[in-house]
């Protein structure tokens, strides 16, 4: 790995989002619940988000972020899965002191 | 449950709502019907908002709204599930007080 | 019954209307003529308002609106069916005194 | 017909029209061609305009307008049957003295 | 033809267009080629504009104009066939002195 | 040929481009590629425009464009054959001294 | 070569982009993964910009940018492949000092 100076920024609305390891449905570090078959049709799941374009309002890095599986890219890097969407298309956010909080904890 | 430190919250204007358990055609505490079979193609079913996001401009935390259950999302939050919508798809409300009543009652 | 106390309020330009006991076709109360097939392709129909959003600009109370049955949702309230349609979708309005009535009564 | 007491008006740039009786091609009283089989692919047919919504420009009452039959809904009125339009969808008018005439008659 | 009194006008963004005798390829008296089968996949045909609607910006009367045949309504006036099109389907104009000219002619 | 006198000028945003002699994929004199199979799925190829719209803001008389061949309209004027496209369809342009020029030569 | 006079211009927000030599799955000199079979269904790629139109706005020539393979088009220009995307198409960027950097490298 001699030439790793190329660091990546996300463009216009675009969350890059760590992706969790496939093995059956678990209960992540952060409490979160991948399913075993993410494709369920209507299933939203959670990820954690790793880098934002410029364009992004509301989400930031670190922040949970609830997505439906079937409107995400997915990009490897040094090895990694990660996933990207567009933030229109994040429908929560989880972090430790949200402005709006629900009540609910993951 | 040792880290449940994640607090939810709605992006933009999407709705979260309690979803009833099936168990066939029932009312609620709330006078909710909930058909058993809620596929059925134009029937609008009732659910009780428990988070909005910053764009929601007319419903808030605790109002009952109309929604085509077609249009939702499902997520699990610490073993229940919850319907997420955006507002936009959603039809009416009711809550104890509303500014525009239709004088009908659930 | 012992909580009907969340009142109905539509939302957006969403209208709520009564639905005709469905017989055959006949001549209601208000003149108002229900095909016995509804579903007929382009055929539209009459109904009578009995709630609307703030965002309509001329249905009112008590009017009643020409509309496409294929439009319409479907909800029940204390036994009774309602029709969920939206203001833009509906084609005529026909009441006592109309601002630009059409000569054409029901 | 105790109750005609409900008189019909036009919702937005909706424009209703009167059905010529279906006889086979041939010349109505104002000069226009309705064809056998006006369902033909991109044919349009003339009709007569008994009332126009707020939102209309062009087209008044009395004018025949030049439209295709796909884009037309149907109701029956008093045992009359008429077509709801949008005026974005009508092709031409005729009148006996347009602004802009094209020097064509019926 | 005793009440040929309705003088036609387009609306919108309308153009009328005189129609060629369909009669295999051939070189009309303004030089312009109509294909036997005007219905193959892209190709352009032109035609004489004999009216025009208040929202057309650059076609007059008189002018000719290249389309595609698949954007066309039909309609038939005192026997006479015409099409209708839009303005901002027509992608170029022939007359005997344009202002932006390609050097081009018919 | 005794009426050349109409002169064509382009619509709105279209643009002419002669066609190249189909005859294999070959060089042309400009250096522009023409495949043999031209509706090869993503394939863009090299043409020269003869004409364009008012609307056009950055595409000359002269210049090379770079489209898609799936986006053309087809066009044959005094026995020649031409296409017509829309500006903002094109991807790229080559001329002898482009303001942002890629350092690519064709 | 005779007339390599053309110089190539991107048009609008289009971007273009060095294709890697296909080879199987392999490292390239900049670190870029190019997976064997790209159209993956949801896999994005990285490349290397060449070229970019007035209306991009972040994108720069020498950046690497991550796209997915089936919203390109194909051009050959001197015997070597390039990519043809719009910007807003493109999902993240990676050069040597982004100013919003993830901290991931490729």
């Amino acid at each position: 790995m001699p030439e790793p100076k190329f660091e990546v920024q996300m463009l216009h609305d675009r969350v890059m989002i760590k992706v969790e390891k496939e093995a059956g449905e678990r209960r992540s570090t952060g409490g979160i619940v991948i399913p075993a078959t993410v494709e369920q049709s209507n299933r939203l799941v959670w990820g954690e988000v790793c880098g934002v374009g410029t364009h992004a309002r509301t989400v930031k890095v670190g922040d949970r972020v609830l997505f439906h599986p079937e409107d995400r890219f997915e990009v490897e890097i040094q090895g990694e899965n990660y996933l990207v969407m567009r933030e229109r298309d994040l429908h929560a956010i989880a972090n430790e002191r949200p402005e709006h909080g629900t009540g609910l904890y993951l």
